[in-house]
C-alpha cells in the first residue's frame, strides 16, 4: 500500500456510504491508523444528513483479521497498548451510536476484532464462505474486548466456545447462532447487500436514526425504564411531518413521501 | 361492529380463560377503548383464583395489526398520543405482571404492537400461516414501544433486522429465532393450545403463579441478587401445602392431588 | 453406596480435571452432602495451578436429576431447606467463579437443579439420547432457583415454556435453543469430550483464567463499562509472558510453548 492510499475508503451510493478497510495486504489489520479513519469517517457521515445507511467491508480477501499485531508487538510501551484498545472500543461505541444504521458485508474471514465489528454492527450479511472467529487465546491475547460485543449477539454457551476454543465458524453456523443475518453465495454478497441497504434506505431516514438510537438505549434499561423512555420516543416520532406523511399515506393507500425531516 | 359487542370476550374453560381481541373488522387495531378493556379484563383475571392460565388471542382473519392508526390520525393532540402509549405499555406491563402466564394464539398477522404482545406474552403459538413484523418504519413511526418486548425475546440483529426492513416474517423462521414457541397447520392450532394450556392448567396454581412471578422480577437482576431472591422463593414454595403434596406424591409414585392454596 | 464411598471423584488426566458427582443409585441426586463435596473439590482445584480445564460428569445413568427430595422431606424444618437451597446456589456461583472454565459432559438426564448445573458451567456436551428439563412444577416446586440459570442460557419463551410445562427436552432441542453446545452419539461422548477439554488445555492457562473471569464480569455490565473494565483486561493481558511468546510466535509461524505464568 502507498503512503498515499487512504486507509478507509468511502463511496456514496444515493443515501447509502460504503467505508471499506483498506488494508487488504493486511487483511485490514485494525491499526492505530486505520482505527482513527474509521472514527474519522463515521463522523463524517454522522453529520451527514443525505446518508441514511452505512455498509461496513473490507478490501481484498477478508472483512478484518483483527488487530495489527505487528504494530503491538514493536510498540510494547503500556501507553500504546492502553492508547490501541482504547481506540478500538471507542471505534465499536461509535459504530452503536453512529445516527445511520450500520451493516457488515463480510466475505473471507473476520477474526477477533474484526469479529467484534460483525457482533457491533446493527446487520451483518456474508458470503456463505465466511468464517468468524475470537482466536485471541490462540496467541496468548484473550478476546476480552471482542467478547463484549460477542456475547451481547450471541447465546452464552455459543460465545464461550468461540472464545475458549479459538476455532472459526461458518457462515452457516452464524446465521444459526444469531450473530450475522444471513450468508449468500459469494457472486451475491454485493448485491444482496445493496438490496438490504436500499431497503432501509427507502424508509425516512430521520425515523431511522430515532429508531436505532431508541434500541441501544432502551436495551440497556430495565422492563419499566424502558417503557417509560420508548413511550416518550413515540409520542416525539410522531410529531415528525414524516409520521404525519406515512400514517396518511398508509391509510390512503398511496405510497409516503418523506422529507426525512 | 355493533356498539354493544365488547370489544374483549372472555370465555373460561374450566381453569384456563380465552381472552378474545374483539375488533375484527379492523384487524383488533389496539384503540383506547380495545387496550382499556384488555386491562380491564386482565385485572378481572388476576383477582379469579379459578384461573390458571389465561390465553390470549385475536378475532376474525389476525391476531392483531397494531396500534388504530385512524383513531391516532384523528386525535392529533399530544396527549391523546401521549395516553395511548402509556395504556399500551401499561397493558404490555400488565401482562407480564398478571398472575396467571399467558399464551398468546395468533392466526394470520401479529404487526407492531401486535407483534409486541406476542413477544410480552409468556409463551405463543400460530398457526404455521402466520406472518410477524415491526413494520412502523414503513409509516414513519418506527416501532419504539414494541422494540421493548421484541429485543428481549429475540437476538438483537433479528430484531433490528425486522424493525429497520419492516419486513414480515414467518411462523417458521419466527420459531427459529424464539419470538414464539411453535407454529402448527392452521386446524391444529386450536387443539394444540388446548393441550398446552390444559398441560399448565394440570399444575398448582399456587405455584404456577409464584414461579411467573419470581420468572420477571430475577432476570432484571444480577446473577448473585437473582439467587438471594429465588432462594428466598425457593424456600417460601417449600411450605405450600401443594409442594408438601406433590414432594410425598413423587416419591410415592402416585399422581398429586393440589388444592392450589 | 457404602458410606466409604466419596460423594465426588477426582481424576486428572494431565491439566484437565474430571469431577464426578458420584450417586449413581440416586441419579446423583444433589444432597447437602453431595453439594459440600462438590463446593470443597471446586475449592481444591481452583488452587491447583496444575489444571486448566474441569470436566462435570455424573456417575451412572444420568447426570443429575436435582435436589434430593427425599432428604428435603425427611427435614422440614425450614432452616435445613435455606441451607440446601444456599449451598446449591454458593455451588453454582463456585462453578462461574472457578477459575478454570467447566464443561458439562451430560449423558441420560440432566433435569431440575441438575439442568441448573449444565446451563451453568462455561460450555456442555452431551448423549444425543440426553434430556434436559426443569420439572420442579409437576411437583409443587416451580424451579425457581434453575430459573436463574437456565433464562440467562436460552430464550425468554424457550425457558417458560420448559419451566411452565415440566416436559423434557431432547439433546437435539437443547442445542437449538443454546442451552448446550452439541449433541454425539452416546459411544463418542468421552472422546468427544476429551477433544473439547484437551482443545481448550492446550492454550495457555493463565489466559484461560483471565479470559473466564472477564467473561462472566462484563456480561453484567452496560456496554460503556464493560468496554472501559475489558480495555483494563487486555493491556494487562498483554504483559503477561505467555502473550508475548503467542503473538512472536504467530509473527514467526510457530507454535508458542507457554509457560502458563
Amino acid at each position: 500500500m502507498s503512503a498515499d492510499e487512504p486507509l478507509v475508503l468511502r463511496q456514496d451510493d444515493g443515501p447509502v456510504a460504503t467505508l471499506t478497510l483498506n488494508r487488504p495486504k493486511a487483511y485490514n489489520a485494525l491499526s492505530i491508523g486505520l482505527m482513527e479513519a474509521v472514527l474519522e469517517a463515521l463522523e463524517a457521515v454522522d453529520k451527514d444528513s443525505g446518508i441514511a445507511v452505512v455498509v461496513l467491508e473490507g478490501a481484498g480477501r477478508g472483512f478484518s483479521g483483527g488487530h495489527d499485531l505487528k504494530e503491538l508487538q514493536a510498540n510494547p510501551q503500556p501507553a500504546f497498548r492502553e492508547r490501541t484498545f482504547k481506540t478500538c472500543s471507542r471505534m465499536m461505541l461509535a459504530i452503536t451510536r453512529l445516527r445511520q444504521p450500520v451493516i457488515a458485508k463480510v466475505q473471507g474471514i473476520a477474526t477477533a476484532a474484526g469479529c467484534q465489528m460483525v457482533a457491533t454492527c446493527d446487520l451483518a450479511i456474508a458470503s456463505d464462505s465466511a468464517r468468524f472467529g475470537t482466536p485471541g487465546v490462540n496467541i496468548g491475547l484473550f478476546c476480552s474486548t471482542p467478547m463484549v460485543a460477542l456475547s451481547r449477539a450471541v447465546s452464552r454457551k455459543q460465545a464461550m466456545e468461540m472464545l475458549l476454543t479459538g476455532e472459526l465458524i461458518s457462515a452457516e453456523k452464524a446465521v444459526s447462532i444469531g450473530l450475522i443475518n444471513r450468508a449468500v453465495p459469494e457472486d451475491a454478497l454485493a448485491s444482496e447487500t445493496k438490496a438490504l441497504a436500499d431497503v432501509i434506505a427507502s424508509k425516512s431516514h430521520k425515523v431511522l436514526k430515532t429508531g436505532k438510537e431508541a434500541f441501544h438505549r432502551q436495551i440497556e434499561m430495565s422492563l419499566e425504564d424502558a417503557y417509560t423512555y420508548t413511550g416518550g420516543v413515540m409520542v416525539d416520532n410522531m410529531s415528525f411531518s414524516d409520521s404525519e406523511e406515512g400514517i396518511a399515506a398508509f391509510i390512503d393507500k398511496r405510497p409516503p413521501l418523506w422529507t426525512h425531516e
